[in-house]
């Protein structure tokens, strides 16, 4: 199963795809579409059409994005989220499923604990990787959220798994979750 | 000329296409697009498709979007922006010139001044447009986005045409006002 993680931004967006087999991630592809300085409508196409070329190129069969955080300055979280919009849409105009994780999730799963720092998620994408060199923060973001998906969607499938025996109990799994 | 006029929302996106042949402005067709109460990529993905498909059944000739205020809500902000983003994908997606308009733009331009309520606007564009009955208050503010996109232009091209003159006193056009 290939993962497309996204981490969107206005002025930069981050992309990562990695490769899950089993319990075995491995890295494909990762870097940023960074938009032009021009009007709105022309930064989000550059958005849209990079995100659909990345998808063209390497036929990822599901994504993950970054949830984001509102800015002090309300502009600046309107134009935030534009730019996630338009990356929302190159997914879905491309049919993917699209699952949403906030940073801490990106953190936790990736590090191990919420409160890590940019450098701390860097050094664990390129260890848990295996690549060469450090990824930049936006790749590494983006990757990470490939990462996080790959972990959360390997969780759901072992709940799932325990399904029948957890009905006895009168649980169930819910958005990954167990819910009661 | 015809005129794609939106105005976004995550809820109800409405949306007015108009004719300009001169100074003749003409109804042509507008309606509103509503998103189903699913996560926020499938909400997008219905925003995109529905302008697409509107693009696709009127081939207009350029678009005008609303410029949104920022809500006292962050979150809000954060989710009219996604809306906002998706719509604007739509457009250029079909390589569309996208405008953009504020609120207190359009009511200038459709009932004479910016303190008009919604009523005001909706009466407006019923009579500009010689409209049977009164078009909803989304699709009354698309049309009236449409509108101001008409009015817009005649200005440039009445002031372009102006260019030689106005440059002799030291003055130019830019953004369809006047600079010194």
């Amino acid at each position: 199963m290939k993962i497309l993680g996204i981490d969107p931004g206005l002025r930069t967006t981050g992309f990562g795809v990695i490769h899950k087999q089993g319990n075995k991630l491995s890295y494909i592809a990762s870097g940023t579409i960074k938009t032009p300085d021009a009007d709105l409508p022309q930064r989000l196409k550059t958005i849209l059409a990079g995100i659909s070329e990345i998808i063209r190129t390497y036929h990822p069969d599901c994504a993950a994005i970054e949830k984001v955080f509102v800015n002090v300055n309300p502009q600046s979280t309107l134009l935030l989220g534009q730019a996630r919009g338009a990356a929302i849409c190159a997914l879905v105009n491309a049919d993917l499923a699209v699952a949403e994780y906030t940073a801490l999730q990106v953190k936790q799963a990736v590090v191990g604990h919420g409160k890590a720092q940019k450098q701390q998620v860097q050094d664990m994408v390129q260890r848990l990787l295996v690549l060469s060199g450090m990824p930049g923060t936006d790749a590494a973001d983006a990757l990470g959220v490939a990462i996080c998906h790959a972990h959360s969607g390997e969780t759901l499938a072992t709940l799932g798994g325990l399904a029948p025996a957890l009905a006895k109990k009168g649980l169930r799994v819910r958005g990954g979750r167990l819910v009661g």
